[in-house]
């Protein structure tokens, strides 16, 4: 499994209100603001992802909501290229002590995994042929994520 | 403020435990190794930090053990140039609607405040003179960290 971040999710209460604050209060620019999700990139290859925190938890499934651990509202994610390489990767996180939250399945984007690390912090593992990584680092994601 | 993350830093409850998963499992190498912290470079310019709950919460202060929102276990991280742009941030973050967890104060590494969104998710705004990037984003942390 690359050493790579791709994305940092914020389950957030309110997206209206968290957009106001980083898209109207900090003037950051979204790469890609959609109603229900809202994507600012916020170093090469790494997105910033303000989405509902009801909507990560569902998506999460079992062990979203890790109140004991304060874990349950955020994610990362590391994507990496098929489905393949998305299955191999969790085998390789659970080898690693890592626990399996969602086997891999399909999605409405592509291919992903929920596993978290031994404190519970969560990976996504998702393989999404709608984004992509510029040599500059600039990342592209489709509407259709 | 710029639209830049700098670092991720989970609070784990044992980090020998932790970097076991991350360095022994995952096979990450580490860009700096310490006894009480641990950094990893994961995109270009941005280290994840695996570092105690408790040095993290104790780090913040105030605020820092938010349960309700279960964003008390990790912090993000914006660095800049000085001391001063350290509190001209700080000041856009409340502007924005944000909320001072910590106002701007030298510490160990440098000069550093806390602040957090409208869902408690906090940000370090940290001027460290210990840290750098290469152009090509490879991160440089002096051990003074």
């Amino acid at each position: 499994m690359e050493q790579c971040l791709h994305f940092v999710t914020l389950g957030v209460a309110d997206l209206p209100r968290a957009k106001r604050f980083y898209v109207d209060g900090l003037g950051w620019t979204p790469t890609l603001d959609l109603e229900e999700v809202c994507f600012l990139q916020v170093a090469p290859g790494v997105l910033l992802a303000l989405w509902g925190a009801e909507d990560l938890a569902g998506d999460v499934g079992a062990g979203s909501d890790d109140h004991e651990h304060g874990t349950g509202r955020v994610a990362f994610a590391h994507n990496v290229g098929s489905p393949e390489e998305v299955d191999d990767a969790v085998e390789r996180v659970e080898a690693a002590g890592g626990t399996v939250l969602k086997a891999g399945q399909t999605t409405f984007f592509g291919y992903h995994a929920y596993v978290a690390d031994p404190d519970g912090f969560r990976w996504e593992i998702a393989h999404n042929p709608g984004w992509t990584i510029d040599d500059d680092g600039t990342v592209h994601i489709g509407s259709a994520v």
